[in-house]
Parts: C-alpha cells; sequence; structure tokens
C-alpha cells in the first residue's frame, strides 16, 4: 500500500462526509419544520404560534439528528473495533477456517482454483494484511474515521437548523400567518430548487429533475400537513 | 458463484434493510414529535394546539423522510446504473488502463507483482466478470434491488408515524397540555428505552447502554424545545 497513493482518497472521503451531512440535514431541515408552519398557519390566527412551535420543531430536530448521528458514527467505530479483535482472534485460533475463506472470496471474484491458491498462499504470510482484507472484502468494512461522529453531529445539527430558519424567517417578517405562508412557500421553493439542483449536480443526476423532484417534496409535505391540520383544528 | 450459497445472504440483506428503515423512522419518529409537543405544552394553554401541531409534524415528517428515503434509493439504482454502463464502456475502449487497474486493486491486497499478474490475467478472459470486479472492489458498489426504494419509502413513513402517534396519545387522554406532557413523557421514555435496547442489540453494541443514550436524546431534545418555545411565547 502506497501512502501517497491513499492521502488524496482520505481527503476526498472527508470532503463528501461532510457533504453528505450537509445534504442531510438540509434536505430535513427545508422540508419538515417549513411543512410544519404550513401546516398550522391554515389551523391559527397567530404567528407568535407558528413561530413557537417552528422555533421548537427546529431545536428538537437539530438535537434528535444531531445525536443520532453521533451515536451511529460511534457505533460504526465501535462495530469496526470489535470486528477487527474478531478476525484477529479468528486468524490466530481457526486459521484454516479463515485460509479457506480467502480462498473462496478469491474464486468469487473469478480467479481459478490454483491461482486462487497462490493468491491465498501469498496473503496469509502477513497476519496483518490478512486480516485487512479479511475486513474490507469478507465483511466490506472499512476503518472509519474516529472523529467523524463528532463533526457529523454537529454538521447535520446545523445544517437542519439553517434549514428549517428559511423558511420560518417569513413568519418574523409578515403580519398574519396567511401573509407568512405565502413568503414561506415563495422562499422555500426556490431554496428547494436551488438545493435539489445542487445536490442532484454532485451526485451525477440530472440536476434540473433533482430540483423538481425536491421541490415536490417539500410541496406534498406541507399541501398534506396544511390540511390535516385544519382538518383536526376544525374538529377540535 | 454458487447461487445455492448467495440465497441466504440476499434473504437477511433485505430483512436488515427493511429493520434499517424501521430504525430510521422509529429514532426520529420518537423522538422528533415528542419533544416538539412536550416544547409547545411549555408554551400553550390547549391540549388542541398539542395535537393540531403534533399531528402536523407527523404527516409533514412520514412525507418528508419516506419520500426522502424513496429519492435515495432511486438515485442509488440510477448511479449504479451509470457507473455499469461506464465501466463496460472503459473495459471496451480502454482495455489497457482497466487492466492496470485491476493489478493494483490485487497487489494493494497484498499479492505479489507475478501473482496479481496471472490473476489479472485470468480475470479479464470474461468481460462481464472483469466488469463485476471493478464495480465491487474499485467502486465499492453493489448491484442495490430496484423496489427497495419503493419499500424503504413506506417502511419508513410508517416507522415514522407509528414512533410519532406514541408520545401524541397522551395529549388525547389528558385535558391539559400540563397532564399530557407528564403522560407522554413517561410514555415516551419507556419506549425510547425499549428501542434502544433492541436495536442495540441488533447491531451488537450493549443493550442497556443503547437503551440509555437513547432515552438521553428524546429527553434533550425534548427539553431543549420545551425551553426554547418557552422562551419565544414569553417574548411574543
Amino acid at each position: 500500500m502506497n501512502p501517497l497513493a491513499a492521502a488524496p482518497t482520505e481527503k476526498h472521503l472527508t470532503s463528501s462526509a461532510m457533504l453528505q451531512d450537509i445534504v442531510i440535514g438540509l434536505s430535513d431541515g427545508l422540508t419538515v419544520p417549513f411543512a410544519l408552519a404550513a401546516g398550522l398557519s391554515g389551523a391559527v390566527q397567530s404567528s407568535g404560534l407558528v413561530i413557537t412551535a417552528g422555533l421548537a420543531e427546529i431545536v428538537a430536530g437539530s438535537i434528535a439528528m444531531g445525536l443520532g448521528g453521533y451515536l451511529a458514527g460511534r457505533t460504526e467505530v465501535e462495530h469496526y473495533g470489535a470486528e477487527l479483535a474478531r478476525e484477529h482472534e479468528e486468524v490466530r485460533t481457526v486459521p484454516a477456517v479463515e485460509r479457506r475463506e480467502v480462498q473462496e472470496l478469491f474464486v468469487a471474484m473469478g480467479l481459478s482454483e490454483p491461482t486462487a491458491a497462490l493468491a491465498t498462499n501469498e496473503l496469509v504470510q502477513d497476519p496483518t494484511q490478512w486480516v485487512k482484507f479479511m475486513m474490507k472484502y469478507e465483511l466490506g468494512l472499512e476503518e472509519p474515521d474516529p472523529r467523524q461522529a463528532f463533526k457529523s453531529a454537529f454538521t447535520i445539527a446545523g445544517a437542519y437548523a439553517v434549514g428549517g430558519l428559511i423558511p420560518l424567517s417569513a413568519y418574523f417578517l409578515t403580519a398574519t400567518p396567511h401573509a407568512g405562508l405565502l413568503w414561506s412557500g415563495l422562499i422555500t421553493l426556490v431554496c428547494l430548487l436551488v438545493f435539489g439542483y445542487f445536490k442532484s449536480r454532485m451526485t451525477g443526476q440530472a440536476p434540473v429533475t433533482g430540483a423538481l423532484k425536491m421541490a415536490a417534496i417539500g410541496a406534498t409535505a406541507a399541501a398534506a400537513a396544511f390540511y390535516v391540520a385544519r382538518l383536526v383544528q376544525g374538529h377540535g
């Protein structure tokens, strides 16, 4: 393994992990608090209530998503550590079984039995390389960055809060929930189109289609919340 | 590749994909609507408003998460298709480059240059196997199930709705937001502990620690939403 060759890949991985966290946070942050505020706009008379509920949702959502992301990251690190210890143990205690697994993996890749046997013989000379091979190709696990969980938590929570405050800002600047909804809908629609466009470009999808899909999610969620809230409030 | 050997793995994959979707939906569903309802309980006098906002949030959250899960699944299928076409094209137009990539992958696995060359020679005899190798070991992509996106959407949305209705049910059965919050908190705490316990057991983590972590996320999000909502409403 050439460490110089590995470095740019690592860098690429880190920055795309951050972008991925921003996308996760913004996707939900731009849609859920917006849809909740839109829903309440049809059911209550006071912008203050919409803002209170909206801010409570943003706080609750950021914390739940951020802490959730943190725990998921920690779990990944612990899971990798536990599996690594198990593979080391197995290579030491049942080397014949592990050897046969390597052989089978090489055959599954498309090698003939004799070439697979030759490759297996070479690989098992170095237990570190052997365990690394099992981790990556048997279990499909890459070594996670232990600091990633912490960074992910803040990135997701921050992106969710930013995404949620954009639609809510309209209610601060207008007098009635009705006017707030109108401006909130317009602002959020533009943001969803722009966000969907760049998200799709980033993941190599058709950007215009991606923009329209993102806007459709927000509009559908908001319309459904609006009608449910009006229905419930009408019965309450 | 032995199709009989592959079958149980496939089955395992499908069921764990569904369990994973349930976990995604329940994690957010049990925390965010609960925290929002708790937040509003400290700021408004009517249980009707808490229920209206809670239901609007559950509808908005289920749709946004379900559609988000659906689009993420579709994107994965499209991305796999696009990369597959690109690898087929590259194997046809720049076989020497792709051959060298295979050779480098084998060396990175821990094989000597001559054995890697032998393995590469065998692999490139069959272009289908060759492309499959590049997809899996160069790009780290597994062929996604095209129906998974649709199933994921319904599973995530359903789990979110179920998770969200549990804390909200307390407000239906009590007279004041204060009493609702008390019962909602108790019910949700028990659900988060049970859910955290089974989620951790499923992913091979310490179950009691996992239960306490899950409960801590819910409690933190709810407490933060409660104080923010009270603060905002006090100023409104």
